[in-house]
């Protein structure tokens, strides 16, 4: 009798612990692999700041998994409530219901520290990416271009084909920010699956492109070509 | 000795209460997603309930997590035993031991409650469907077409071609409903290695679908025509 009310006592104590001492073993976790592989301090330092960064804000819970098992109509439907905000852009207005909900389906979200690079200039362009909260500021040799902000949508035009993208420049983190992003790779199968709506996204997307990072793109070539005037 | 003794009975009693504290925690950990991006009342009942069902279904034991480490050989022989109901169709008699295996490890698993929308007229068809309990309607324009039992498979012919298909009904669950799937993915790269079986497939799902929810195929166009009839 007192070892089941002892048993249940601890499994009590133990729940209240469990999210603290999970915070603990996976800082533990992290420490472990810095020392191993011998990080340098710097690295140790960036990796620290964005495992308690990400905790704070998911608290150790990984939603995919806990949404794995969920059927995908009530998936899409969670979805859909998280990434509205992204969803409400003009571009996605003349979406059938289910190519918005295959698309909710593929939204991530992911955030950038203060200073830290989102895209670095000539890189293959993996994804969109929608800026939910914070700053940031595209970069191109030292000269700032624009600066994004909150509803700011960056990635490319002319998605659809196959063909690599090679950004044109650099985009940092000002503030911290919170982004949400949809990959290429999972966009071009959603689009492939509509394709009544595909013809309208590719046609749509650079109104709604708060900055273009395709290189070679018209509004690039001609900055290029300006900057060709002032150099000769 | 006392401290033995009384370690172990706490351990022992762990154990006991081990699941039910992971299903405490689970719960917790969904409230609080649900809490951090405040859903709505709605949504949250829905996600409760579905997570209450899985848990009484799985018991919180995640198959495919505990199987992985598993040999193809082995794993192949437990989604055997636990898809065969599926495999016994006449559909997939000709099929070889080889492509049965490879099948049987793709087939997965998911579930319907009552009310709940398995399939969206309209949305692009991802998989093909089978009932192992439970009941479900196929309704279009708030019209029954079927009622659909244990054993019924539903989805489309020619699902060969790496063409979208689109879905002319909705199919919605009338009671808790157990279902298997194949998605189209996983068919068509298994059927892509067994190309003299992918003939015989291609023939003869016709006769083991229950409904054809391909829009526009022959009893589709048929039944719409005999609607015409009446209209006009």
């Amino acid at each position: 009798m007192h070892a089941v009310v002892f048993g249940n006592v601890t499994a009590i104590i133990q729940r209240l612990y469990s999210r603290r001492s999970l915070y603990h073993t996976r800082t533990k976790d992290l420490k472990d692999f810095i020392r191993v592989h011998r990080l340098p301090k710097a690295l140790e330092q960036r990796m620290l700041e964005c495992f308690q960064t990400t905790w704070s804000v998911n608290n150790g819970i990984d939603v995919s998994e806990l949404l794995k098992d969920f059927p995908d109509e009530l998936r899409a439907d969670i979805a859909m409530h998280l990434n509205k905000e992204l969803l409400q852009l003009p571009l996605f207005e003349s979406a059938s219901r289910g190519c918005l909900r295959s698309l909710s389906l593929i939204i991530k979200t992911s955030f950038c520290a203060p200073g830290e690079y989102l895209i670095r200039q000539g890189d293959a362009l993996q994804a969109i990416y929608f800026v939910c909260s914070g700053s940031m500021e595209v970069l191109k040799d030292n000269t700032v271009l624009a600066i994004l902000g909150k509803g700011d949508l960056i990635g490319s035009d002319s998605l659809t084909k196959k063909q690599v993208i090679k950004t044109n420049a650099n985009v940092k983190a000002l503030t911290y920010c919170d982004l949400q992003y949809i990959s290429l790779k999972g966009l071009r199968e959603v689009l492939r699956l509509y394709p009544e709506y595909a013809q309208k996204f590719i046609s749509e997307i650079q109104h709604d492109l708060t900055y273009n990072l395709r290189e070679g793109h018209g509004a690039d070539v001609s900055r290029i070509t300006t900057q060709a005037c002032i150099y000769y």
